[in-house]
């Protein structure tokens, strides 16, 4: 009954060409316990199940010319609405996507779910992503060989945040991105690491230290490392 | 012999707390396909293996308070220490990290492989990263769970541009980021899907055309959807 009382309803639908894929990841250590717990629940459907005659043809050469194969958008198509969308935004995992940010994956997280189409070969028809209205999400500025990986890595951002799947023994509030920075450094145990003391504020006790030392981290960090988000950081402090 | 004759070098060292995630996703498909011809390698080592006493302990509470815990420097460096590096980057993956681009996934592919280290927990101590001169990087302005699926996808951006995984069909020229451009919209078979044809032009078989017009559909696409791409590009331009 505990299960029951904690579960969610937050669901992700995945079409893909490698419905083995899954849970793979997703179904082993936080998230998979959580998936055990019912905090989430998955459904992988098989994309060549909508497939074209005996071969269950799934794809076709580009028109114009040019190498590779692209997903018809018929059989996308019907893939997508052989769905239950519940109310889900669709997306399409694509490097030509909006690049995913943590206040999307917090928006993603706060609704019902996600329903997840993932491509292979070159891409996609055009025509099923504008006839379906389908979200097109990119995880960074770099291209992988399908949109599965990318799925993946948008349903454990997603689920992370669901209420319970952390538990009490950690915090999304001082991540990264959760104020604009980049995290401060951490330390432990032991005092000393090689010839590296833990920095003596973080021994000393005083918490407001503790809190300014760690903020002057985030923001040399951030101001480094990342002078787009830093730029963001100070325009929004005025 | 011809596996032989085709075996790259490159090679992927995991170091995780949870090595039954790989392979995973890499297993299957293009890249399980290219694991299996010995195109690149791919060893997993348990983080775990180095951890201390008894209970093999990795972790501990944050220095200066806060909730979490942080992987100890001296574990995840005993870690570090166990791999032969082969002149390979030593990579962490973390969103406080400089963000992934194709320029350095066409690097890592050129390169002889990559030593992964994921995280998991609020991350590790900032010691061993000053000290092993572990390089972060990040997929994205986001926050996963643990480091292991962004691992996935740097191995999987990498080795799919590593010659011979990807094939003849294929094509890197014109993808995304490639150009600097988002890529052109796909068009495939059949004609008419619901009452969207495939453009004139695509189907006309006028070579310059064709190409004018998709450098055209690029570039209206990466101005309306990635202005940051677009000023960069008309700037690399000039």
């Amino acid at each position: 009954m505990t299960a029951q009382t904690m579960s969610s309803n937050w669901s992700a639908t995945v079409l893909t060409l490698f419905p083995e894929m899954f849970p793979g990841p997703l179904g082993i250590s936080l998230l998979g316990k959580a998936l055990e717990k019912n905090l989430w629940s998955l459904d992988v459907h098989d994309v060549r199940d909508h497939g074209l005659g005996k071969h269950r043809t799934v794809d076709d050469t580009p028109a114009g010319g040019g190498p590779g194969m692209v997903m018809r958008a018929d059989v996308a198509a019907a893939a997508i609405d052989a769905v239950d969308r519940k109310n889900r935004p669709l997306i399409y995992l694509s490097p030509r996507g909006v690049p995913l940010t943590q206040s999307r994956v917090r928006a993603l997280a706060a609704g019902p779910g996600a329903v997840l189409l993932c491509g292979r070969f070159e891409g996609i028809d055009q025509r099923v992503i504008e006839a379906r209205q389908i979200e097109e999400v990119s995880l960074g500025d770099f291209v992988l060989a399908g949109g599965e990986i990318a799925a993946m890595a948008l349903i454990e951002a997603s689920v992370r945040l669901i209420p319970g799947v952390l538990g009490d023994h950690a915090s999304t509030a001082e991540e990264s991105f959760a104020t604009g920075l980049l995290e401060y450094p951490h330390y432990t145990r032991p005092q000393m690491f090689e010839d590296r003391p833990i920095p003596d504020v973080l021994t000393g006790g005083n918490h407001s230290e503790i809190s300014r030392f760690r903020q002057q981290q985030a923001q040399a960090l951030t101001k480094e490392r990342r002078p787009d988000l830093w730029t963001l950081y100070e325009k929004n402090k005025r």
